[in-house]
């Protein structure tokens, strides 16, 4: 590996400069990534075609000095292998044709076959792995067992998530028998992503932080722990560090940390420093800049680098990181100069 | 006072039934209220006729045996009074017309007189004190400067506000110009309120919780305690207590305690009881159950109840609410057994 920042930052060991990656760094922010969405002919068609999955995972590694590439992909595809009918409208967010919403849809799902109906993801990685030469880390992910939830009962995006939390409230046994089999299939297709060859893995709780602190523990918290465990037991997969995010959950970070992860994902409303107060060095912190400072001035992006950088200190075990996805009206030569920034405010000197 | 709970609950004082109100009770899930919405041709409309603001104001009081009444109104009153131009399409959310978006805007905008551009608001404060007829008291409110500014910058509701963000850091001194303003305008308005007959102030805070924890202090706290302060100057308003609602603020709950109001309103996504541990009886609380309770079971409902005045404990000093606004899909039974349940579990015998 000619570039190890970011494993060794996972393994909170001595880097020579802070790594630093962008959550949805391949994205519409970048005309390269653009063209490529366009002949894909939809966000679908690019996540399930592996040769263009690939090339627009290597784009950003192509015109930044970043860390880590992560796997162009969406969380939506095992409940699309689970039969549900997966599409996105751009600007409108995903959508699945048949939602699940009765006992009877749920005892009707089964763990997907990495190698079966989710064989585009892994010949993906193959590839991505292939054309990386080894330049840096490759980053697999998937959904948590509760945000996979939430689409699958709501059928779509929705500020609120009444549906399934009021079958979190008033059928807890059958939301439980749906996160079952939900973080089965995801323990298996990340342990899947490890063994064809991705380098560290993700969790992403887009919506677990919707969640009153009791129903996170139980419906969102318990499964990702258990994702955890399971990856744990796989041969290959135990090697491989895992990261879990769960946004708007900040007050659950002991939790999370104590989950059996390698890191914790960060959003941007607390400082590193208060983090790595709270969990201390158990593990390593990925974030967390506010990625709204992206349409700002380069003094403002390069101000902000520097106070997240000093806010967690000169520790081992920081991935630097926005606290969310980038966003498609975000000029690129402003993720540059962040990039470069992380760089040279964090190089530990020769 | 025929029922002063909700004033004794401000005060701390002891009470023999948890009072309880409901953040936008005059709202669209009531057939009565989108009944005289239908009349007024208009929200805006509605807002700025007293007599149809006063209708709506007690149509839930009359419905159910809620212990404070909210003047209805919206945030949005003091940027239109500014002559931003207030237009709200429902379904779609508030616009202005004429956002600000350079210092010249900034420094064009006024402090508004409340007995002149806003007269209708306080117009609907005296009327609807007379014809509560001292039943509950009367809440009055308006939006922290932050979050006025988030609009008055952006023009319209916005995920991000990445607007008013990028102007906080590439030119803070023409932001915290902004901020005065409103802040005084804020505070005037609040004034005028209670010397109209306002028994209780509310400042909502609804986005403040977007921002880096050292811009929240810097941009959204700072303002809300300086209008603490310029309240607590004045002859009327100092004899009324105070309410804070940060939405997506938990972590700085010990701080928002410290800004002089005399009660906080919390979100969902905090026990009452690790709250009242951080912030002790410094403040009263307000809230906190998640609103998608109301489209589960009775059942749920009554226990969620239970479980957030157990959470709160036997202490005096709690206002029941949700932890953000009823929403349009309940049914008004729902609520109804809310509030009886409310009352019926923390009755403190004869």
């Amino acid at each position: 590996m000619s570039n190890d920042r970011f494993l060794r930052a996972l393994r909170r060991e001595p880097v020579d400069c802070t790594p630093v990656w962008i959550m949805r760094q391949a994205g519409r922010y970048l005309p390269e990534y653009r063209a490529t969405r366009e002949r894909a002919g939809s966000f679908v068609n690019l996540c399930k075609t592996p040769e263009l999955a690939c090339e627009v995972t290597l784009q950003p590694i192509a015109r930044f000095p970043l860390d880590a590439a992560i796997l162009f992909s969406d969380i939506l595809t095992i409940p699309d292998a689970m039969g549900l009918g997966l599409s996105v409208n751009e600007g409108e967010g995903p959508r699945l044709a048949r939602p699940v919403r009765t006992r009877a849809d749920i005892e009707k799902l089964g763990v997907p076959d990495p190698e079966g109906e989710l064989r585009y993801v892994m010949d993906a990685v193959r590839l991505i792995r292939r054309e990386l030469h080894d330049r840096v880390p490759l980053i697999g992910f998937a959904g948590s067992p509760w945000t996979l939830a939430c689409y699958m009962i709501e059928g779509a995006g929705s500020s609120s998530f009444s549906r399934p939390k009021a079958l979190a409230w008033d059928d807890p046994q059958t939301m439980h028998k749906l996160l079952d089999v939900v973080a089965r299939a995801v323990a298996r297709y990340l342990a899947a992503q490890a063994a064809a060859g991705a380098q560290a893995l993700m969790v992403f709780d887009t919506w677990g932080g919707l969640l009153p602190p009791d129903l996170f523990r139980e419906f969102s918290l318990r499964y990702m722990t258990q994702i955890a465990q399971m990856l744990q037991s796989d041969n290959v997969a135990r090697h491989v560090p895992l990261v879990l995010f769960s946004k708007g959950a900040n007050s659950h970070l002991e939790a999370l940390a104590d989950s059996g992860c390698a890191a914790l994902g960060l959003d941007w409303t607390i400082s590193l420093g208060e983090a790595r107060a709270r969990v201390g060095s158990r593990v390593a912190l990925q974030g967390n800049v506010d990625p709204g400072v992206l349409l700002a001035s380069p003094d403002a992006i390069r101000a902000e680098v520097k106070k997240a950088l000093d806010s967690f200190g000169a520790h081992p075990g920081h991935v630097f990181n926005l606290g969310h996805g980038i966003t498609p009206d975000v000029n690129p030569d402003n993720l540059a100069l962040l990039v470069h920034a992380v760089h040279e405010f964090s190089a530990r000197g020769a």
